[in-house]
Order: structure tokens, then sequence, then C-alpha cells
């Protein structure tokens, strides 16, 4: 037998019984006579006592144990003299009286403890180490219980997980596709998917209804710091359903998982407009744990002799509250984060409303008190109060803005990574302008379904649309998203039109899908929640790559098995395929 | 309001509600001043009635609604004067005051009904329709309370599902992969998984005790009627185990299965040896839902003149119990049988145990009745059994005896697919002999474990070399296997050699592995079940395809999508890709 008990389980209640444990070799610590050693596995740590007077030669084994060993004991529970409180096996240890070394290990290349000594890429390379601490594999932990918890939430609401396939069809629209090639059917190419949206549409016509699956999804994009190039999504899609039927539902599925999860009991989700996000956060992904809303200040800075507000498309500005003390390097260091290049702003106005009711800007030489105070009431800001003002063209001054608001609500503490703060962005935007292709994009994808009521601006005004279309957004974070789709096949056809696809095109690579819609499909809508996104969260931190077992790197290399890899040049000839170099 | 209830809910304790309901038109028929449509959803079916004298608009509404038309109503729920006891709903009828046509549908190319007139091509291509028909959406709904049972048995079992990348590493062991060209490392590619096997392995070096995922792996192998290039896996490893901990583990877990979704109680598995299995069926997947036994014959069979029998390295036979009355026609078709070229005999020797006790034989001229007496006491032969030989060199003869044993069992109804014989075949060999490659390859894969006492053979007989493998059979269909694998870098490395890799291929394919055995790997075993075939089995057919949402055709074509298919130029130059043309 290898093992009775857990090295997490014995307690004063084991006493005098003998047991089995297996395990790795923390620490061991030789004190004089005696040798302990902490006994390690999946589920906690245990003292083993090896005594020097009544067994000499296992003391001697024990004492040659390194780190990482994997042992397997026999022995006898007995109360420890000095309890350690920290441990929940600490009131035990075990009197052994039988080792075996199951197999020996090398000095690990870094620390297996909590706070580790290893580097990133050294860790990623022993990735089967680095997975031995404690935090990470409470990390697999928390995403295993997340797992379980949104399949049972699921099944009970009658969702089926059906599973679509990987081996799918590449299509232009929207992100690259990593493509493989068909040794049976030379020269062509299987798609993995970027998500199963056709095929979970397709389901939907196929009458089943309320579908989900925890699936994996494929982009070849260049990677960002927090981007995989495959990644999890919780996807799910609904027939015979409005907008707020799928809210309200998925809604559910996020505060049943806080509970079950977390044992946090979460508020109802508030609804906020695409264009309310943009006017009050500058982004559709507000973090709402803080207020700091924007406040347009137009009206109030016009023909005053400060050119540059003047000239400014927008002038906006949030009330940093209670800091109007802000020391002028503090200040500097907030310029200088708004003129970053991701941010872009040109400079950054000041207005300290003094306690003493007076106001110090960095534009006095334009405004009067009489002035500033108007802002500040604009602003609700009271003495005490720090207002910052960017101005320029709109999109770009609300996105610098928003970054200004979230820097300063990190330094200000009131993002707490455990206070949860979800809402829905609800009526996006149908399309967007995309300056480097010259035409409208979908902003969701092609099969989301404009409102009804908008339906008439395609024509004039594509960029007014709106979509039936929703984010979860939680803490900032964009957790998922989705829309109401298109169900006929005429208002597809008008869609792909608009988004530059020629008939012929739609019909080669969507045909399939409008031909679907003319056999009885149903009104459906869905979404999609991003799996190793939402357990980061819930695991309270912004890395996805702590919450996946085996990531990648920002190259998209696994530099543990070290793929990917040449391949052999039969299996090219199989494929007809050859390679170029690149120049 | 889309629906308040669903078309397979409504009772007689819902009469006089007011009910919406959506659904597809599964079909009307007029009755004079009335119509009747049945409205169909996943749930089931709900008559609706039209009646032309009080609402004659409505109802001439209702009389252009076509199959498959999808249709919102508001009505009235009424008992039926004339009630159908086959329906869940045939109490109740409902009584339209709204209809509202949601989507027309063209004619579908088939009928959708339990038994449809669409061949396989056409129902393949528009598999959304075929999935609507009651039978492909009960074996769905099984797979899903099949997945969700699963993973409920597992988590209580203390096991995490831990998702494993899907881009990894090409080998050349094993079956052929499908490979990913990468575009951020040209000239490189990813492979898909044929199984996440090195990774669930890491994992036990890593602690994480029991793992399992259902997950889907890939195989680019040409295809036999019951493959797919994509299927799925329920993928199970644990640590700190033997043998025995891994087949009770998942004994339980099958009979937990058959328990809950099927009510099905299983008895516990035998376990037969791979040797006896070999020798009693001439199969490592024996069907043991019926008996039929192979009896040897070789001493009984010597120096009586029959040069074919004489000449056999095995003279082996079954007994056909009361079939002494088969006709010559019955016997002829059998001989057929065994000749057809799969199966590969010269001949078929039958010995007739007549009810009178006289025996009648085609081998009569060699063996006199007191011979076939001894056959018959040795094969348990009664009078009216049939007894069939098969002679010849040892494999094939058993191979054809087993496919004939089977065959008689399903002429003879012993082979009921409501009857499930379960059972693990135990110590396979390591090693087989491959004719083509002349050398031996791994039965399993080259992590499996020798048995110890074994390993001293692997240099003079390596064939002769039992491994720690088993497989889960049940009805004549293996649904899993696994092993007990090596944890230790020497005996890897001897592994591999056995397997003609030079040390520097080995290490250059499986060095990560080998390398984290020197890092603490803790004795580990597992096994993996072919969900697709376990779910059709429990639905009791043998067709893994209508079990799949999506499955490929014979060519690895989805003809649903069109796909593979050819990709942009753009796409090929970004991956430094050339076409080759076949010749």
């Amino acid at each position: 037998m290898l093992r009775s008990h857990t090295c997490g389980e014995l307690r004063l209640e084991h006493v005098n019984q003998s047991v089995f444990l297996s395990g790795w070799v923390q620490k061991s610590r030789d004190l004089g006579g005696m040798t302990f050693v902490d006994i390690r596995d999946r589920y906690g740590l245990t003292q083993l006592v090896f005594n020097m007077e009544t067994q000499p030669e296992l003391c001697q084994l024990a004492r040659k144990l390194g780190r990482e060993f994997v042992i397997s004991i026999r022995g006898k529970v007995a109360e420890r003299s000095s309890k350690n409180p920290k441990m929940p096996t600490g009131d035990v240890e075990i009197i052994v009286d039988e080792l075996e070394v199951l197999n020996k290990a090398k000095l690990p290349p870094f620390t297996i403890e909590d706070e580790t000594d290893g580097g990133e890429e050294i860790r990623m390379k022993y990735r089967y180490l680095d997975l031995r601490r404690s935090p990470l594999r409470r990390n697999l932990e928390l995403r295993h219980r997340l797992s379980i918890a949104t399949r049972n939430y699921l099944d009970k609401q009658n969702f089926f997980e059906i599973e679509t396939p990987y081996l799918i069809k590449s299509t232009p629209e929207g992100a690259r596709d990593f493509v493989v090639p068909s040794r049976m059917n030379p020269n062509e190419f299987y798609a993995l998917p970027q998500s199963p949206q056709t095929f979970k549409q397709l389901l939907m016509v196929a009458g089943y209804d309320r579908y989900y699956q925890i699936v994996k999804c494929f982009r070849d994009e260049d990677l960002r710091a927090d981007r995989q190039p495959e990644f999890t999504q919780i996807d799910c899609e609904m027939a015979f359903v409005q907008q707020e039927d799928i809210l309200n539902t998925f809604e559910g599925l996020a505060r049943y998982l806080f509970q079950e999860v977390k044992g946090i009991d979460i508020k109802e989700f508030p609804r906020m407009q695409y264009s309310d996000a943009m006017k009050f956060y500058g982004s559709d992904k507000p973090d709402i744990r803080f207020d700091m809303k924007f406040v347009e200040l137009n009206e109030l800075t016009q023909n005053k002799g400060f050119k540059v507000f003047d000239e400014s498309e927008l002038v906006v500005g949030i009330n940093a509250k209670a800091c109007s003390e802000f020391s002028r390097k503090e200040l500097d260091a907030l310029t200088d984060f708004v003129k970053r290049p991701q941010t872009g702003a040109k400079g950054l106005v000041y207005v300290k409303y003094n306690t003493d009711g007076s106001f110090k800007s960095s534009v006095d030489k334009f405004y009067t008190p009489e002035d500033l105070k108007l802002w500040a009431e604009k602003m609700s800001a009271e003495p005490g109060d720090l207002m910052l003002v960017l101005s320029g063209e709109t999109d770009k001054t609300r996105k610098a803005l928003s970054d200004l608001r979230l820097e300063l609500g990190k330094q200000l503490g009131l993002r707490n990574p455990n206070v949860f703060a979800p809402l829905w962005v609800v009526d996006f935007p149908l399309l967007e302008w995309n300056e480097d292709t010259n035409r409208y994009h979908a902003m969701h994808h092609p099969f989301t379904s404009p409102k009804p009521e908008d339906i008439h601006l395609l024509d004039q005004n594509p960029g007014d649309v709106r979509a039936n279309a929703y984010d979860m957004v939680i803490n900032g974070v964009e957790i998922g998203g989705g829309s109401i789709r298109i169900h006929d096949r005429g208002l597809q056809k008008l869609m792909f039109k608009h988004l530059g696809f020629s008939d012929e095109d739609a019909q080669a690579q969507f045909g399939f899908l409008m031909d679907a819609f003319e056999f009885g499909a149903p009104p459906h809508g869905g979404l999609a929640l991003g799996f190793d996104r939402l357990t980061a969260l819930l695991g309270g931190s912004d890395s996805i790559r702590d919450y996946i077992a085996f990531p990648k790197n920002n190259t998209g290399r696994d530099v543990m098995i070290d793929s990917p890899s040449p391949v052999a040049q039969e299996q090219l000839d199989e494929l007809f395929l050859q390679l170029l170099k690149k120049k």
C-alpha cells in the first residue's frame, strides 16, 4: 500500500493509528537525536519524526533525504508536544517505522515555496516544478471548481454541453486562423476555431435551444502580455429568447459562481449603455469599483484665451477626491503618465481646490477663481479635491483620461482585487470604421443583429447603427460578450454586403449558415465568457498565465516541450508542402 | 414573451391557463372547421387548435403554415376530448388566440421523423436538420448526461479537471500527427495531440495526484468506417497507485455511469489475462455476453490421416449450442464467412452432434464416431450441438475463429445491445513485432512500464515481456485502456532503446519528460476511455457518428461546411509555405 491517508488529513483523532503516507520531502531538520521531515502532497504537509536512539538505521536513511525526494512511509500517529497552529495537521506527527525512497530528486533549479526564487523563464521551462507550488495549485483547483460549478448550473437550467468540431474551415473575417493542412485532401486546409460561433448557431437551427461548451479556441495573433494563442471559453447560445433572457441567465451564472466558489454575494448587475460607458468612463469596460466619473467641461472652458481648450473637440475632467495636497512631483508623474506613447495625451491640466477654499491650477493665467469655482461645481468638487483635465479629439482624450482614472484608482487603493463590481455594457455599435482597411468591420462579429429600429441607418450612417450586443464587465475587465444573432437570410446577406463581402464570397464562406436560416431558424442569441480571465479575476489576479497549467510564452512557444519545432521531411511530403526560407 | 412553457410541459393541471409556446411546425391537419397543428421543440410536441368558425382569420393563417416553420403562439390550455396516451402532453391542446410566424422554412430535403427518408449523404450535408430528429437528440442528450455524471463522479473522488494544451509537439512514435504551421516561428510546426499523455504524466510529477479531462484528440489516419480524425477521450491519471487502484476507480466510474444514466446495475468486472483472452476468445476484446469459448483440439486430432490438421500449429473449435440442425446452406454460408479475405481461413470443419447421439461431420473420412465423441467431451458438446473447427497458424486461426464466434453470436441473438458485459483484460505484452518496420513497437505506448519480474527478458525475448497494461472491454468493444507508467529515467531510456530510438532522438523528442523524472517523479498510471464509443455503446449502437454532433465523413471532410478547403495565398505567404501539386 502506498498510502492510507493524504498528507493533509491527519488530526488528533488519528493518534495511535498506523498509517501509510506518500509524498515529497518539503524540508528536513536534524535536531541532535531527532530528525524531522515534512512530507508534502497536494492535500498538505505532515511532520515525520525519526529517532536516532531507537531507530538509528532509519534515522540515518532519513538524514540522506534531499528536497523533493519522493518517499513512502509507514508509521504511527502521535500527538506533538509543541503544536503548530498554522498547519492543519500541526497537532500531530508521525513516528516512522518504515521508509522507502520511491524516487530520488535532483536539486530543483528554484525553491518549491510560495515565494520562489526562480525567474519567469526557468519556471516556464520547468513548469512541472513550478506547478508544485501552492499558489499555482490553488489556481488550478479554483479553475476546476469553476468549471464544475459552471456545468452544474447550466445543466440545471436545461443546457446541453455539445462538442463542436476543432477541425473547421478558414474564413478571412476576424482574427487570423491557425490552419491545419489536410493529407487526405491535398492542398486543402482545416482551420482551428476562433470560436464555435457558426456551429452553435446551427445547433439553434437544429432545435437544441440551450447549448453550452467549455471549449478551447485559437487565434494566431501577435501576442500581447496577457494573450495566449489557445484560450478557453464558456460558450453559450439560447433560442427563443430576447436580450434580457440572456443577460439574466448569465448574470445568474456569474452570481452563482461567486457564491459557490468564493462565498461572495454579488448584487444585481447594473446595465450601462455603451455610449454612457464611453462618456463617463472613456472605456467600454469601465471599472466601477470606484466612481470618479468623467465630467465634460467644454461649455465652461471656451473663449477665455486658452487656445488648447478652445481648439479641442472635448475638454473633460475627473475629480480626484481629497487629493489637493498632491506634490509638484506627484503631479509631474501624472503628467508623464498621460504623455506616455500608449496613452498619448499632450499634457495635463490640474486644478487644486485647496482646503481653504482657494484654487491653484496650471491654467491660472486663463481662468479666474470664479471660473474654476464653476468647474468645481460641475464636477462636484469640494475643498481638498483635485481636478484633472484633458482635452483634444474626443476618442483619444477619453481613452487617455480613462488610463489616468485607472492609474489614480490604483494609486488611491480604490481597485481592491477582492472587491468585485460587475456590470453589463449594452447597445454597442454594430460596426466600427477601420482606418487600415478603409471599411467598416463588425464590432462583435458579422452574425450580430442590428437593433430593428436602427436598420434604416445602415445605408446613410452605418456607424450610428446600434447592435443587440452586450459585454459582461467585471472590475474593468471584459469577461465576455455576446449578442442576439441574425436569423434571417436576407438580413445576414445585407450585413455581409456592408462588411465588403461580394455575394460570391459570402456564399462560399458562410453559405451553409445562410442556407440553414431558410429551413426554420428560430430567434437566438448567446454569449461567450473568457474562462482564463474569469478564473484569474476570481483568483484576484490579472495574469491569466498563472491560471493555465501549461501556457505559452510571448512568441507562442512552449519552452518546456520546446514547441513548435521542425517536422520530418516525410511529413511535409505527405502533406504536399514545401517550406520557404524566411528572408 | 416568446414562451412561458416548453412544448413538452403542459398537462391537465394547466387547463385554462394562458400560455406562450414557440417551436417548429411538426405537422398540421385540416378537419373541416378545425385545423390542428403539432408544435415541436426539444422537449416535446403539443397540439394546437384553430377554429374556423370562431377565428377564421387565424385559422386561415394556420392553414398556410408549412412543415418546419418557426412559430410562436399565445393560447389557452384545454382538455382534449380524444386524448392521445402516446404523447406526454396528449391530455391537452391549446386553443390559439395569437399566432406569429417567426421564420418560414423551405421544404426540408428529407422528413424530420424518427425514421427519415434521407440518405446518409444528404443528412450529413444538412446535419442541422438531421439533428432535429428525436433519435439524434436523444443521443446528444445521453452524451451530455454522461459527461456531467463522469465529472461529478471524478470530482467527488478528488480528481481535478486540468486542461492540457492543444498546440503541442510532433513526435514520430504512434499514429500520424496533424500539424499546425507556426507563423511566429517560421518553418516550425505544432502538432495536435493524439492524447495528452506526456502532459498528464507531468501533472503527476507536479503533484496533482488525480487528474482527468474530457478532451478532444486527433489522429491523421486513413479513416475506417468507425473512426474520426478528431475524437473525445475521458483521460485520467493517478499517482501513488498500483494497478488495482486504477482498475477499481474506473470500474467504479463505469458502474456509476450505467447506474446513473441507464439505471442498470452492473456487477463487478471480471479480470482476464491477455493470454487467456487470446486462448479462449481469440481476441483481446472478448465479447463475454455469451460463452462459446475456444477449445484447443490438437491432441485429439493428430495422426488420423487428416493432413490439414496434422500440419496445423493450432486446431481449435467452438461449440454452437443447439445448432446441430443447421442446414447445408447455413453451413456453407458460415464457410464462406470464414473464407472472406478479412477473416482469411482456408476452410471450416463442422461436426454435428445429432440429437439421436450420432455424429455427422465434414471429416468423417478421417475421424470415427469414437474420435468425435472425444472432441465432444472436450468441448462439452451434447446431442443437438454443432462443433465448428478451424486450423492453421495460431494467431490467424484464433482471429478467424473469433470472427466466426461473433458472427454466430449475432445470428443466434446472443449479442443483445441492451445487455452489458464488461471486463478488464490485463497483462498485455509490452511490445509487438511489426513486420513492416522490422522492429518491436510499443503495444500501448512507449511510457508503459514492463512488469518488474519480466524486465530481465527484455534483451533475449522482448516479445515475452508483459506490461502493467489493461483494457476496459464491454460487449467486445475496447472502451479504453491504460497502464502503470515508467517513472524512472533509466528505465524510460532503456525502453526507447528497445523501440529503436537513438539516445539523441529520445532526448530531442522526450527529453523534457525524462528530465522531469529526475526531479522526484512519483509512481503513477492511468487510463483513457473513448468517450464517443462509450456513449454509442450505452446508446445501444456501434456507430459513433450518430453520437457526435458534427462528424466528418470517411475522407475526413465536413460536407456541411465544406471543409477542408483552399486558403488564401496571403495566408500561405505568412506561413512561409508553398503548395506542391499532387502527382
